[in-house]
């Protein structure tokens, strides 16, 4: 384990932020940065970024600011995002189509080779332009070609077998939409998209406004 | 704005999961749990479950613990989660279909009313047994219909001027999948769901172990 990982959560869970932000920008045509205009941008304040980005090494220069193309390929090796990832997606419904479709259309390091399902109508067809292969074969799949990170869009009750198969096929993380927290997952890492947690914190704040 | 919008956001975020496993257990037929028993399911500890409780006056009881349905109706209420939404959902291309299809089907208080898209192929059709609007009405239906929540799963480009056009019709809410950070929504709440923020933080926990 690197001494990155050593790196409060928060600040790792702001980092695709400055990414897209910078990403952004660069778009738009501009070489250099400055903590007062990312801020601006984010929301977050100057000092915050400043102090955050400083955790990695990166320095911007007084009165000079950040270079931007340099800010984001740092931050892109820090996350990790120089590096190809394997991807499957397991289960074949909606949802599962429409991830898979967002991350061959958006994420080009993450190359998503194979889809997964129960039902005998959708295995052996092609969705995404991706193959549909029988949900039992998960973990021979995964380990005989090295699948690194596990997308879960499968039913709730289904999601904690899924991962324990993924689990023992070596996958090094998952990417679970089913609305359960998974358990035992020691040396995976599991990164959650509960939709309805969040739709759930958003009636909270337009209740109590 | 009510005393219980003082309450910290962390406090907040970590509500519908209480709910949600609270639900669990509901299901497997339990009555009664304990904070020990909850921090077993869900992973904070006990004292931080207490804490968070007795901020909205459920006291669990010396022994005896929490009575699963009641402390299920109050974090209920507390949520807003008593009251029924009026949805809609802008974008009708995979993401928009399958958020459409998960909420109907998982969420009954949120009643999903329309879709809208701006291609010509899609106006007029029915996705999910909703019909599918013009883009250029969303402000006026809004307004006529009260709608409560606009859910944006069009291009990031497009989400802006929509949020402008969202918050001009009067909407209380708006659920952001688009891969950018909405501005100037005062009075407005935003939740974002940012899929490729949550992949790359996964990254960098792969990368960095």
């Amino acid at each position: 384990m690197s001494k990155e990982t050593k790196i409060a959560n928060a600040v790792i869970r702001r980092l695709p932020r400055y990414l897209r932000t910078l990403e952004e920008m660069e778009a738009e045509g501009l070489e250099r940065t400055s903590s007062a205009e990312l801020s601006e941008r984010i929301g977050f304040t100057a000092s915050q970024i400043r102090q955050d980005l400083n955790h990695f090494g990166c320095f911007g220069q007084q009165g000079y600011g950040y270079a931007i193309t340099d800010l984001k390929t740092e931050i892109n090796r820090i996350l990790g995002l120089k590096n190809k990832y394997k991807l499957i997606v397991i289960g074949c419904g909606r949802l599962g189509e429409a991830i898979a479709n967002y991350t061959k259309t958006f994420e080009p390091q993450f190359d998503i080779v194979a889809m997964f399902d129960t039902s005998h109508d959708k295995i052996g067809s092609v969705v995404c332009g991706l193959p549909v292969l029988d949900d039992k074969w998960i973990e021979e799949y995964v380990k005989k070609n090295g699948v690194d990170i596990g997308v879960i869009t499968a039913p709730a009750e289904f999601a904690q077998d899924i991962a324990d198969r993924l689990k023992r096929g070596g996958v090094k993380g998952i990417w679970n939409f089913a609305v359960t927290d998974i358990k035992g997952m020691e040396g995976v890492k599991v990164e959650n998209i509960h939709l309805s947690d969040s739709l759930r914190a958003l009636t909270y704040y337009i209740a109590n406004d």
